[in-house]
C-alpha cells in the first residue's frame, strides 16, 4: 500500500463510517479488493444510486427514495399520532419494532447546552405548525432517556400546551430481556416507580 | 426504510463487510445518507476506481493499482530475500512495520486440514520456481503462530530442503508492549525458551 492514494483514499473513507476504525476500514478495504465483481462494483453502484435518488421528506424529515417518504404517503397510517423523534436513526429503530402506526416527526437533534444547540436548531416551527393546523390527538414524545433528552420533551411540552393535544413521552423501565443486575441504579428507581399491576 | 429495496441492498452490503454487522451496517448507511456529497458519492468513486484498476501482481500476489506491483518493481529492495506471506494483508501489516526491505510471496492461505486446504490450492509452484531460477540468499516464513501456520512453514521447510537456500521463521515471544498478566501460557514457555541475553 506504500505510496498508493487512491487505495489509502478507500481505506480513508471507510475509516470515517462509524463502527470502522482505521485497522477494520483496512480489512474491509481489503475485503472488498478480492470481491470486487460481487461486493466493490455493487457497493459502488448502489452507493451512486442512493445518492442520486435520496431525500429528504418535506412533510416529516425522514430520508427516503421518494417524496414525500413511504410513511406520509401511506393512507393505512393513522395521521392523528405523531411521533416525534430526534433524527432518522430513531425513527428507522421504532419502525423496526412495528408498534407504531401513526406518522412522524424528525427534530433533527435535543436541546443541549453543552453542545450549544438551541430551540432555533431544531425542527420545533414544523412541529407547532402540524399541531396548529391539522387533526392532531396525541403527540408521542420519542427521545432518549437523558437530561437532553427529557428537557426537550420538557420544553416542547411547554410550547405546545395551548394546543390541547395529548402530549405522551416513552415508558422507562427494565429493557425486556435485561437481568436487574446489570442495570444501573437510574433504572431501577424508575422501574420500581412505574411499577404496574400484576396480571 | 420499510419496502424500500435499494437501502436494504446497501445496507446488506455494506453489513458483509468485515467488522459490520446488521446494526452498525445500518448506522454506517445513515452516516452516509446525510453526508451524500462529501462521503457517500466519493466512497462511490473511489469504489470504482479502484475495482477497475486494482490487480494481483503476477510476481508476488500482492494486490496494487499498477502491475507488477510497487514493491516487486521497487530497485532499491532486496530480491534477494523473499518472505512469504499467508495474504495481501500480512503483507501490508508487515510493510506497516518498515522493518521488511526485501520482496514478497503471497501463498493465498494455510494448509488446513479441517478447511480441506491442501498444498495445490496454494501458489507453492511459484515459490519453488523463484528459489530454483533466481538468486535467493533467505526466504524468511511470516506466517500464523497456529498450528496450520507452522504446519504450512513445516511442509515448505521440507519441500524446498534441497535449493539450499536459508530458511527462517519470525520469533515468537512476548509482543511489544504486551503485559505477561494477560499473555497466554504458550506465548510465555515459548518467550522463556527463547530468551536472549540482557544488555
Amino acid at each position: 500500500m506504500r505510496d498508493n492514494s487512491l487505495l489509502n483514499r478507500l481505506v480513508q473513507l471507510l475509516a470515517s463510517l462509524p463502527g470502522l476504525g482505521p485497522r477494520s476500514a483496512r480489512r474491509a478495504a481489503l475485503y472488498l479488493l478480492t470481491r470486487k465483481d460481487t461486493h466493490m462494483m455493487p457497493l459502488s453502484r448502489v452507493l451512486e444510486e442512493v445518492a442520486e435518488t435520496v431525500q429528504e421528506c418535506p412533510i416529516c424529515g425522514n430520508l427516503d427514495m421518494v417524496s414525500p417518504c413511504n410513511i406520509c404517503s401511506d393512507p393505512k397510517r393513522d395521521p392523528s399520532t405523531i411521533c416525534v423523534v430526534s433524527q432518522v436513526a430513531d425513527l428507522w429503530a421504532i419502525e423496526r419494532s412495528n408498534a407504531f402506526k401513526g406518522k412522524y416527526h424528525v427534530l433533527g437533534g435535543i436541546l443541549s447546552a453543552i453542545d450549544g444547540v438551541g430551540p432555533e436548531d431544531l425542527n420545533i416551527s414544523g412541529l407547532k405548525k402540524k399541531a396548529a393546523s391539522e387533526n392532531i390527538t396525541e403527540i408521542i414524545f420519542a427521545l432518549s432517556a437523558t437530561v437532553d433528552g427529557q428537557a426537550t420533551i420538557h420544553y416542547l411540552t411547554d410550547e405546545l400546551q395551548d394546543s390541547g393535544i395529548k402530549m405522551t413521552r416513552l415508558a422507562h423501565g427494565v429493557p425486556v430481556g435485561g437481568e436487574l443486575d446489570y442495570l444501573d441504579d437510574g433504572t431501577i428507581t424508575t422501574a420500581i416507580r412505574s411499577r404496574s399491576a400484576s396480571e
